[in-house]
């Protein structure tokens, strides 16, 4: 049986990619690993069925042999560890990387899930441009740990891993924004990790379901 | 060699015990290992000798073994998959564990987080009980989904372990807040984890550092 994971059956960003659905198929996809998706709408997200499974009634989920996982680090911790490809074998190196995907999340995409909330929820309010500024700067501290981290080297740890994975995907919904303009290298980052066969492969599956939603 | 934990030489919230390196005590408690402390001032959590192995500048970490881990989901796991006692054994229950864990600080402390930066940078601003009330509605969201997957049960997966401890800590930075007041059942889930003799012993091992440095 192949692993099942969860998307939008309608997506709100219309296909472009930034659902957290693209990591999961991005990681099943550098592993090599066919998947089958089970699509909810957002009614669907809210039934008992699949609070079950996702007590925040959000996607991706992932299940598998009898586990089911919910949040993208958890997720892709738990891929790497039971497919090779993604978490490095030598244990101090296999803890950066649970650390570093776990900051993905937790640290960095926070302040880029607040901008992004702030959007939807308060661009119509006198403050918000106030409200942004401070928010950036928040986020710039983030983004300078990860730049400094990078020193100038194409991946994180080394070889292409999960930690890369992870935060590529959080540093993608940046590319074009302003807090992005002053890290051109972490640009750079997100494009070479983007060129990858298996992110093409996870982008284009999740594009396809929107091109057949609104066909 | 005990494993070694980093915190604050002085902690911000002044021995409350709100500061991250209690998650990480607490869980040493729990599973009876005892550990040592390694305190940094705001300047040394800035050099690149903390950046090496904390690249956000933040505290805690974790040392042991030759392994260096950042971000307290990632340390808590570690923690529970080297000593028994925090992670259930069963490969299903292990994998919602580690699915709350991660979403303790990823779905759940960010919006407490943000909560608190608001507190710190915006409470002079004329919008900020605006801002607040956008927030609060947003936080509970994610309180509903802790309180009816808890369903009148003590712990979340049976018994006591890292799912309960990393989010019981989240949770416990709102108690006397206007957004856990909805919850009881979660401000008594807090008194109970509170009440285990780990939770105590870390509580204090933090608080006599105050009293120390104030001394």
């Amino acid at each position: 049986m192949n692993p099942i994971i969860t998307g939008f059956a309608a997506s709100p960003d219309r296909g472009r990619g930034f659902a957290r659905d693209v990591r999961v198929r991005w990681a099943l996809e550098e592993v090599c690993q066919p998947y089958d998706v089970r699509l909810l709408s957002f009614n669907e997200m809210k039934q008992p069925a699949h609070f079950a499974i996702q007590p925040f009634g959000q996607i991706p989920t992932f299940e598998h042999d009898g586990v089911a996982l919910f949040e993208t680090a958890a997720i892709v911790l738990h891929i790497g560890r039971n497919w090779p490809g993604l978490l490095p074998g030598d244990p101090a190196a296999r803890a950066r990387t649970e650390s570093w995907v776990v900051s993905a999340t937790a640290t960095v995409e926070p302040l880029v899930a607040e901008r992004e909330a702030a959007g939807f929820l308060e661009a119509d309010r006198d403050w918000f441009a106030e409200r942004i500024a401070v928010l950036d700067q928040r986020l710039a501290t983030r983004l300078d740990a990860v730049a400094r981290a990078l020193d100038g080297r194409d991946w994180l740890l080394g070889e292409f891993g999960a930690a890369d994975l992870m935060l590529v995907d959080v540093i993608r919904r940046l590319v074009g924004k302003p807090p992005l303009a002053p890290y051109p290298m972490l640009a750079e980052y997100a494009a070479r990790a983007e060129a990858r066969p298996a992110f093409a492969r996870a982008f284009a599956a999740q594009r396809e379901i929107f091109l057949q939603s609104d066909g």
